[in-house]
């Protein structure tokens, strides 16, 4: 292990991708990236165990702030799991899914290619994501160190020695506060043969697939990560089974979004399975996965395949903590902290997807804010109780607050707004329209989407909105946010300056109605 | 002219779209279609002489309120020009612009075709269209006589007899105000041959193109329209010339937002000539358009083609109200209205286009709004002086607030936020990336987006927000609320919830500046 101190030295970003390449590929390449200021005398004020989005993000708050932090990171870059092999592959998969949705759907028609019974090559869009990884990395490396001014020390392994203590290639740092940072892993799956080669979940999808998978795709689980992963392999015309042992995607919280989700889905092929439990994975003679057996309600039932995906959501690393240092855990495993971001072991605090779930970029980065926030002094507070979220099937599909079923439950008067509107016509009605889905509209009008707002027509206020499309995720961040003010109204929509044809309808549909006393529904 | 009474009729939206397919085809068909309420003896509150999105809004937002209105539209159907033949189609044309884009960047790769010199049918583009606007169409008629329990007559030119009097189909309506809502139309183009067969605006592009363009196309007019159009018919393979009087894209606040735009619009081939004075339109043997001739700051040259396309922006439809009522015009032709929308003659409203620039949805129908409140009794000021806007080129622009040059004019001091960095890299960065730009932003990450808050440094205000990507129009909606109640600071936008990986990077990029006392760029 050598030490490569780049403290007084300026990488620009094409020089980074080149370093982190080859430290990534060459496992005697084992230089430790060291950028630590040694003429600063201060304590730390937090070392951060990780360097993924939580830990990033509390050090460059806490560094902003005037403290003094360190990342120590066992890979070498900073941003986690999420751009290397967690949920920036997933959109790049994504994206391929709408599109090839799209060129199937217009299979012959204008420019479009005839898609008819092809199959597209599955290995090319990993390699194409594994390829171009590192250019992320670089920008985390150089931005952290070039413009956030963060001391970090990287590819190497930090130990736990007290919560004052972390040792790391050979050298004893200390500090006011341990921050633990060392995010989830793919959840295990418990039955013979999930070890085969074949069987892949996000992580080693990424890292280890070396073949072109062939005509039939199972997928395990129904939940974020199983539907999106399953989506993608659909759309490259793979015959995709998805064996669900519950119903899939219960976290979409309204119901007609979660079915016109899940129709869209069965009706570009994906075979959904509820009720089923995989017995068996079988290898073939050379040992690689060939066949999963699974008993579903009808029956035992066998499927061949050479391409297994478990999408059985993720698991927090938080055993190292728990033993070396004692934090407690949930019964879910899950560090256990206070609106503060502190464990049960005082002056150690844990974030990001040690805390469970949500296992969401927003959450990992606002942590590792209000740790570093309140280790520097500051009093506060920090629940994620209530969030916008979203996930991708060959759509985007978004949404925040109750699902119509619940509000009804829970709500005297609520009225809905949404698109297509209800009529005799069902979902063949042109509209939602927008861009990215003017093509369904003017040739599949049923494939254009689905949108609604559950409204209580007693306070007028928005109690959950929730969209199916394209181009509306990021819209979601800044209603929820005039939602989180206090509530939004059909009135306050109906103020607001649209931007036609906006993906999101909400703002001229409530206009339509804000005028009446009485709210009702359109 | 005989009267077709569906006042006592359900008509659903299928039986409306070959209703107005009808209509619309065949010239001999002059039923009016007669949606009056003659059980109802008020007299009317207000007359809505137009039918398009300010007088359908309007007229939605009065008798929600329990007043009694009546539209009188000349075409078939409601909804106005934008889904007949303006803002509607350009959203059709600049989705295929955009995936053109991807198909030729990816030309042969992955499930892409080869595109490689492909000029692909402009036609069978305009066709779609043409084939599928009467779904809109109907969605309007079915929906405002259905939902929104509105009066209308359509299908009959309306004639103003005086402030309280309008004659349709030979009877007359008396009202208490009368609204003009009467639209816009392309402004015609003033040089020798504009009128020749193969020169096209919006409108006429979808109601008259019969033949497939050649291989080169001349755009006249630099502005919003001119760009949606050049960028689509670049898009297909043509080449495009567009010629420019002044500056293209003046309309983008800011300068590297707008460079961006136009620089990737030239990488695909635009050929934008500023300072070009077309002189003459000159027709072939057949009278068709055959060559265009203008000045350049370099000299005279002519362009041979067989399409040209006029993107010259609209004027306003006030004359003939101007004449029988007398209202006051400005200079430009737009309706001089107060903040209650009131003409300078007593009862009479106007709206919508009517009233010059902005011509766009959002002031179409809040006008409508605001005038029905006044004309209802309630005590309002709409003025539209601040309001988020956006544009197509191959990609979506969004914009609202200050660019950085007027921002560092008139505020001391100015910080930006934005990706991709300010590095030596320049655009050769992997970020931005979100949905839709995940293949650039791996294969070809300058085309990728770029993205800039402009903020003042001591109030930690944003001042401008800039976007050119995808899938952050909708966003800007809800963005700009934020802005408009009283500022969003980087410290607000800090604490937001992003739903990564999100088109505006502005939560995240804001949360990394946001612990510090002194603002910096990033």
């Amino acid at each position: 292990m050598t030490t490569w101190d780049i403290r007084d030295s300026y990488l620009g970003i094409g020089q980074w991708e080149r370093e982190i390449e080859h430290l990534l590929d060459h496992a005697d390449d084992d230089r430790v990236v060291w950028n630590v200021d040694d003429t600063d005398t201060r304590e730390y004020d937090a070392i951060f165990l990780g360097g993924g989005a939580a830990g990033r993000f509390g050090s460059a708050f806490l560094r902003a702030r005037g403290g003094r932090q360190l990342i120590i990171e066992r890979w070498p870059f900073l941003g986690g799991s999420c751009p290397h092999n967690a949920c920036v592959p997933h959109h790049l998969f994504s994206e391929v899914a709408a599109e090839l949705m799209l060129a199937r759907t217009f299979s012959g028609r204008f420019w479009f290619p005839d898609m008819d019974g092809r199959i597209t090559s599955l290995k090319e869009i990993v390699d194409l994501f594994r390829a171009g990884r590192v250019a992320p990395h670089a920008i985390m490396n150089f931005q952290s160190k070039e413009q956030l001014d963060l001391e970090y020390v990287l590819n190497a392994e930090g130990t736990i020695v007290g919560p004052h203590t972390v040792e790391v290639a050979g050298r004893r740092f200390t500090t006011r506060k341990l921050v633990l940072a060392m995010g989830s892993r793919p959840r295990p799956f418990d039955v013979p043969g999930a070890d085969l080669p074949g069987v892949f979940d996000y992580e080693t999808l990424v890292e280890d697939l070396d073949y072109e998978p062939g005509d039939t795709v199972v997928v395990v689980g129904g939940s974020k990560t199983a539907v999106e992963y399953g989506s993608f392999f659909s759309a490259t015309g793979r015959r995709t089974i998805m064996l669900v042992r519950d119903r899939p995607l219960k976290i979409v919280p309204d119901g007609e979004t979660r079915r016109y989700a899940l129709d869209r889905m069965r009706e570009q092929g994906v075979e959904i399975v509820e009720g089923a439990e995989v017995t068996e994975v079988v290898g073939g003679p050379t040992g690689h996965v060939s066949t999963v057996r699974y008993l579903a309600p009808d029956g035992a039932h066998s499927v061949d395949t050479d391409f297994v995906f478990l999408g059985l959501g993720e698991l927090p690393n938080t055993e190292v903590a728990a033993e070396t240092l004692g934090i407690k855990l949930d019964a879910k495993g899950s560090a256990i902290v206070n609106p503060q971001m502190q464990t049960s072991v005082p002056d150690v605090y844990a974030i990001g997807d040690m805390l469970g779930a949500p296992m969401e970029m927003f959450k990992a980065r606002k942590s590792g804010m209000y740790a570093s926030r309140h280790i520097m002094g500051e009093d506060v507070h920090y629940v994620y109780d209530e969030y916008p979220d979203f996930l991708h099937t060959h759509y985007e599909v978004t949404w925040f607050g109750l699902g119509e079923e619940q509000a009804r439950e829970t709500h005297d008067a609520v009225i809905t707004i949404k698109m297509p509107p209800d009529t005799e016509h069902g979902l063949d009605v042109a509209l939602p329209a927008t861009d990215r889905t003017m093509l369904y509209a003017f040739a599949k009008p049923h494939m254009s989407g689905f949108q609604k707002l559950v409204v209580d027509a007693t306070t007028r206020r928005v109690l959950g909105a929730h969209h199916v499309g394209y181009g509306a995720k990021d819209a979601f961040q800044y209603l929820f946010e005039l939602h989180r003010r206090g509530g939004i109204t059909v009135d306050q929509l109906a103020e607001m300056d649209e931007l036609f044809l906006n993906p999101t309808h909400f703002i001229q549909l409530s206009r339509l109605r804000a005028g009446a006393a009485d709210l009702r529904d359109l």
